[in-house]
């Protein structure tokens, strides 16, 4: 699996990605899913990619190899027109390979993350999907996750604004990734940090981060120990106390119980059971549901690996 | 969708579960998805249900309705052969329903948590899956998550261990649950939460939390705020430091990237692009990618709503 966060602030941009590839539990290996294009003061871009590795792959080959400086990214006027690139390639890609991946019951599964500077525009970031269209990063939503992106957003949503300053925000996809390599085994170090502020069109900051690095090593302890430290000082439940509102179970506020059937069904267990619920069967009682109505299609796991 | 979690610790378990439904955005209901069997101090048992409403009502239907006390869950000896009827009960529904759901491509979606204690026997916690199979917690893995569970998994896996007493369980359970909430629209209040204390075989500790209650509020807002506090707390990163080693990208550490070739590729770019970067077509010298060798199908999102 992969997880890559890309965070756009009023000072620039930050793109953060884990270098974990697996094929199942017992073919890991690493590979870099952080991609620049560079042309010092004139354009700085930033690819992230998750998704199939030989999709992914083929999309950067597709838009690297035998281009030149006149050509695809390198010659794009703006970054919603190298967006627009980015998705061709990936529209390109999928022309190529859909057929075969079909017959091998493979879904064509890639999402990037594109972002930079071209020139005089503004920073700008896009997220694009396996159909070749994207979106655009805007005030409100103002960072994009691909990949195993759950466990890292809580912090992410607590956090990030347009204003948050570009070390925060650098500091902030750091602790979400630190939350995410704690509690997924398919997401692993190097870590590829790059750090890009607004208008210096060139590549300043970046860091390949490994299992010694002391930064990584002390936010991620200092977060662990901190968040426990918080946790320890929040008050406990009270029970039964007016005022906690924790109330215990003699007050008004009952679960749902259910209670023995004076009689046995009409039928035995194993046949039909009544179709539904308004209609019991005349001769037993229905046990005691207290419940409110609703009605769902959600999609909760399939069959998840122990622990979840 | 749904967020449930379950505890096993020294003294006993925790059971809390979100009461959201919703069949697509524009359907969202409530439902409760914690359903008490009680024989006062004889036996607690408490199931947790996610999935598609219709077929964990179904199951909840099978276990109770017609079901006297000397049988199904009422009549069961230990909690291993409650999670065994409980798993058959789904493999009776399945056996039911599966062909009309196929005919509309509806996933056969439920899963469930099994957890309480009966007579003299240990407290003892159960995952049920929708093949009607099961796994137990052990000391290793003392929790178990239905449902949405990725966002709120990081602070069960740095707070839980067999030893945390009840009500920090009861905390963590609810601060879980607070950072699921704040990261996914699928899933409300209000929560049921049953804190069941070993050998008491009774339900002593239960509280239907509602959006107005002072107890959640408080923890709510503390945890976020704290959560600022330890953020702001923690040193930004120093670039180009050797003590806090994230390096400059001047450094050995550099990032992929990819420059313009020198002459366009002997096919136009529509055309089809050369099979393998090994081996790169005469006239075109290949862009500079350099990169770690690396393998992978895994298989992160699909096309997600925005933001992710």
């Amino acid at each position: 699996m992969t997880y890559c966060v890309a965070i756009h602030t009023d000072a620039g941009l930050v793109f953060l990605a884990d270098s974990r590839t697996n094929a199942g539990v017992d073919h890991i290996s690493t590979f870099r899913k952080l991609t620049v294009f560079e042309r010092a003061g004139e354009r700085v871009l930033v690819l992230l990619t998750s998704g199939n590795l030989s999709i992914s792959q083929s999309v950067i080959s597709d838009l690297s190899e035998g281009v030149t400086e006149t050509e695809g990214l390198w010659a794009a006027r703006n970054m919603f027109e190298a967006a627009r690139i980015v998705g061709d390639s990936v529209r390109r890609v999928h022309e190529r390979e859909i057929a075969a991946l079909r017959a091998h019951d493979v879904d064509f599964n890639v999402s990037l993350i594109l972002g930079g500077q071209i020139g005089g525009e503004r920073c700008r970031l896009f997220q694009i999907y396996p159909a070749g269209n994207f979106i655009e990063a805007s005030e409100a939503a103002s960072y994009f996750q691909i990949g195993e992106s759950k466990y890292g957003k809580p912090i992410l949503d607590r956090v990030i604004e347009r204003r948050t300053p570009l070390d925060d925000a650098a500091k902030c996809a750091l602790t979400s990734m630190d939350s995410t390599l704690r509690s997924n085994i398919s997401v692993g170090l190097p870590l590829d940090l790059l750090v890009y502020e607004a208008d210096s069109l060139q590549v300043t900051h970046f860091s390949l981060i490994r299992e010694g690095n002391p930064y990584f090593r002390m936010l991620s302890s200092t977060w662990g120990e901190r968040l426990k430290q918080v946790f320890s000082a929040m008050p406990n439940p009270v029970w039964g106390d007016a005022e906690s509102a924790l109330s215990l179970s003699s007050g008004t506020a009952q679960p749902v119980r259910v209670t023995p059937s004076a009689q046995p069904a009409a039928a035995p267990q194993p046949a039909p059971m009544p179709a539904a619920a308004a209609a019991p069967p005349p001769a037993a009682p229905p046990a005691t549901i207290q419940r409110a109505a609703g009605d769902t299609s959600a999609t909760p796991p399939g069959q998840p690996s122990m622990p979840e």
